[in-house]
Order: structure tokens, then C-alpha cells, then sequence
């Protein structure tokens, strides 16, 4: 999306499902995420929390010229104080809430912006953004890091004991971060290692800033699998049971509940 | 020196210096940081707290073909728990040691990777790096963040409250980082606002996790001026007035001193 200009997003999904759109007739696209931010293909102003999830109700149409389209863009959702915003996260809570219509407690949807939503009465009532996994990517491939966790392996223990620590002293971040190079010069600590003691540093910080949001709640998390599974075992060292769903079903449940909606309102 | 291997070093030097040096003799060069690492010219070995700064005895020679060359290599510091590592930064400290020899207290020296070090007694007792700088490099040029800091303004008093808050709820370093953005798209945070409140929110974090570093102690800070003018307002803010030396004053103290004893000891 970064590449495109707001022109080009509808050449740019034709060339992905232009073969399948039937010739005569009009098909629906229901669409969510970035494509509806300001610098995407029409800006879908935020619905403010609290809200139920944005609905097809609160879609906005951008113009096309292949009449064989007929496209929706699901708004976001954005909080005024502290001050954050999600775009597809808010379709993903929907599809969830499809399925557990009852649910009462935090959702986690980690990623590069982790979001920890408070879910209520099929409502998201506030939420906080973690910036947990871009600060995994840019420490582990552009900082000095990089040198000590070459490999794509993984250390469980150095992950919980990392994660313990962040918890418990989450003022000593940065000064954790220099130690994974330090460890790697002085100790030989192992690239495996110390991949996993950057995760636990991240993510165990990141559960010391949620923590009124997971604190004595029930605890969803959307994501990824080896991502959600990452979350869930943080989570189960502070004795949290969480329930995993996977986010690209998630968001396909969000996305096929605003077109039954819509199926229903035409009829 | 990312870009040079050890058998460019001496060409490299002599691009620099070559034209100042007496074709009829042999000059001394004395050299401190990241030269003597590892990737560096010749690798120096460290010097393990507690130790004194490193001086002309402990420094590695390595060979040159130039005969007008002499070139001593200074080495850097270690400790073993927890780990650390520097290299240069001992080098300023014993500079400041010949203009403070009775120093007992902490000193500062910010930049890339920041150090709190405990001297007293004319040693290097302890210390901790932080990734203060280099984070704030990451973020401001190669994260989500940098749409949001696009100039080079400062806001002092957003500085200040993120500076406090950052060490009131360091927890929350991930969530206020993302909340730069958010209040960016949100409520039109100015980027002087937004970039002096990361710097605040950055340089809060190191301050909560050197704590046992500077509180009630003698505080010295050794760094460029606008850097260092940083750390002294974020430390008036927690009620401790430092010292202020000029970080390349102190390395070529710390150079001159360790020539000077070389002279002595060849008289």
C-alpha cells in the first residue's frame, strides 16, 4: 500500500480478482485495514470507542470505473485519550464476536502495532497500542543487535526468563537490549539465545504496560500462529489462560458478517 | 571503519595524518576505540573492571609497514556481570580523571550507546550501556514514527513531561511510542512536539534504569554539547545538578595523558 497512490488501487485489485469477477453482474468487495487511511485508496473516517466493531452500515465507497465493482471500505477505530487508532483490527474483533457473541474481556492482537482492546456488551470500549513487534524488527535486522542473532532459531527458557525480567524491571530496557551484544562479545551467548531474550525483553514489557487490560480478565488473542503462541506462553508465566483465534480467520468472519448485513438490507 | 578491514587501516591513517608526519623520524600515534575491536585494526583486549582507564602499558601495537609510523592501540573496558562493553569511553574517562582526580561519583557519557559508569578512586568500578541513542535513531528515521517527527524543532517542555513520565511508567514505553503517531493523526501533534517527547520519553527510560547510578551521588557528564545540555535538563528535572565536560576535550586529554607517560617512561 505504501507504494500506491489513490489511483491505482482499483487497477491494483482488479489484477488481483479480475479473473474471477463475473462480466454481468455487480460484485461486492468489502474491504478494511490501511486501504482505508489517508494516504489509501479512500479515507474511512474512524468510528470513536467506545463503538461495536464498524459495520457495513459505516462503510465508505470509493468511485470505480469497472462497473462490475462495487466496492466497501470498513472505517477504523481510533480512541481520544491516550490518543491511538486501529484500522483492520476493529473487523477482526467483529468476526470473533460473531463467534463468541457473549465475550466479556481483553482481546491482544499482536503484530508489528499489538493492540490490547477492551471488549464489553459486544462493544470495544478502549484499547492501547504496543509498538512491540517494529521494535522487534528494526532492533534485530538495523541495530547493532543484528550481529548477535544471525539465525532464525529460538531458545524457550532465554524467552520466558527475558520476559520475567521486562516484567519485573522494565527500566532497564535499553540497557537489557546492549546486553544481548555485550553477552554475545564477552560470554559467546548464542544467536538462538539471544534472538529469543529480545523477543521475552519486548514482549515482556509489553505485558508490564497491558496489564491492567489482562489483569484478572478473560484474554483473547487474534494473531498469527507461531506469533499467538508466543503471547499465550507469556501470558500463561503471569497465569493467564488465554483463548487463540487466527487472525486471517478472524478477519475473514469480520468481513463476511458486514456482507451478509449488507445481503440482508437489500433484500 | 564498518567499511575497512585490517589491512586498510594503516592507508587510512595516513590519508588522514600522512602529510603531518617528519619523513626523518618516528612519530608516535596513540588511537582509543572502536579501532582496537575485534573488526577493527588490531584486536586490544579488554581491561576488566574494576581497573583504572587503560593507559600506554596496556595498549597493542600492531605492525606497520610506514617506518615513520608508531602506532599504539588503547584498550577498551569489560565487565562480566552483567555484560558489558566499551571502548573509547575509558579513554575520556581518564581525561577527566587528570582534571578531576579526586572524582568519586557517576559519570554519564551520552551518544549511540550510552554509559553510566561508577568511578572512585581513580577507577572504573562498574558500569551500564544503553541503547538510548540508537533507539532514538531507529524511531526517528526508520520506524512508523518518522512521519510524525519530520523537522528538527524541540519542544522543551514536551521534553520535560515525557522525560517524567517515562520514568514515573517506564511499563509504558512501547504504548507512549505509538501514541507519537496516534496523536500525530489524531490531534495534530506538531513534530518539534513529537520528536522532543521521544527523545524525553528515550532518555526518561535510561534515567529510571541508571537510578542507582546517579541517585545521591557526584554526577559528571562528558558529551557533545547539544547532547549533553539534554541529559543535564533531563537530571535538574530529578534534582541533581552535574558537571559538564566536552566529550572531545576529554578524549584528547585522555590521548595526551597516555603520551605523556609514554615519554616519561622512555626518558
Amino acid at each position: 500500500m505504501g507504494q500506491l497512490t489513490s489511483d491505482v488501487f482499483e487497477p491494483a485489485l482488479l489484477e488481483l480478482v479480475g479473473d474471477f469477477l463475473p462480466s454481468n453482474q455487480v460484485t461486492p468487495v468489502i474491504c478494511c485495514g490501511m486501504v482505508g487511511a489517508r494516504q489509501g485508496w479512500i479515507e474511512a473516517p474512524y468510528l470513536s470507542v467506545p463503538c461495536k466493531p464498524p459495520g457495513i452500515g459505516n462503510a465508505i465507497g470509493p468511485e470505480v470505473k469497472d462497473p462490475r465493482l462495487d466496492v466497501h471500505i470498513l472505517p477504523g477505530v481510533s480512541q481520544n485519550l491516550p490518543a491511538d487508532v486501529m484500522r483492520g483490527e476493529e473487523t477482526q474483533i467483529g468476526g470473533f464476536l460473531q463467534n463468541n457473541p457473549g465475550f466479556d474481556g481483553a482481546v491482544c492482537l499482536p503484530g508489528t502495532h499489538t493492540k490490547w482492546v477492551q471488549v464489553s456488551a459486544g462493544e470495544i470500549v478502549s484499547f492501547r497500542t504496543f509498538m512491540t513487534g517494529e521494535l522487534f524488527s528494526l532492533l534485530s535486522e538495523r541495530s547493532v543487535l543484528r550481529h548477535s542473532l544471525v539465525d532464525e532459531g529460538w531458545d524457550e527458557a532465554a524467552f520466558n526468563d527475558a520476559c520475567n525480567d521486562a516484567m519485573t524491571s522494565p527500566q532497564h530496557l535499553s540497557a537489557r537490549l546492549f546486553a544481548l551484544r555485550a553477552g554475545s562479545l564477552l560470554h559467546g551467548l548464542t544467536p538462538s539465545k539471544a534472538r529469543a531474550r529480545l523477543s521475552g525483553s519486548l514482549i515482556g514489557l509489553e505485558l508490564a504496560g497491558s496489564r491492567p487490560y489482562w489483569l484478572g480478565r478473560e484474554v483473547a488473542i487474534i494473531g498469527a500462529v507461531g506469533l499467538a503462541g508466543l503471547y499465550d506462553r507469556a501470558l500463561t508465566g503471569v497465569g493467564v489462560s488465554a483463548t487463540i483465534a487466527d487472525a486471517e480467520a478472524m478477519t475473514l468472519a469480520g468481513l463476511s458478517s458486514a456482507f451478509v448485513k449488507m445481503k440482508e438490507q437489500n433484500k
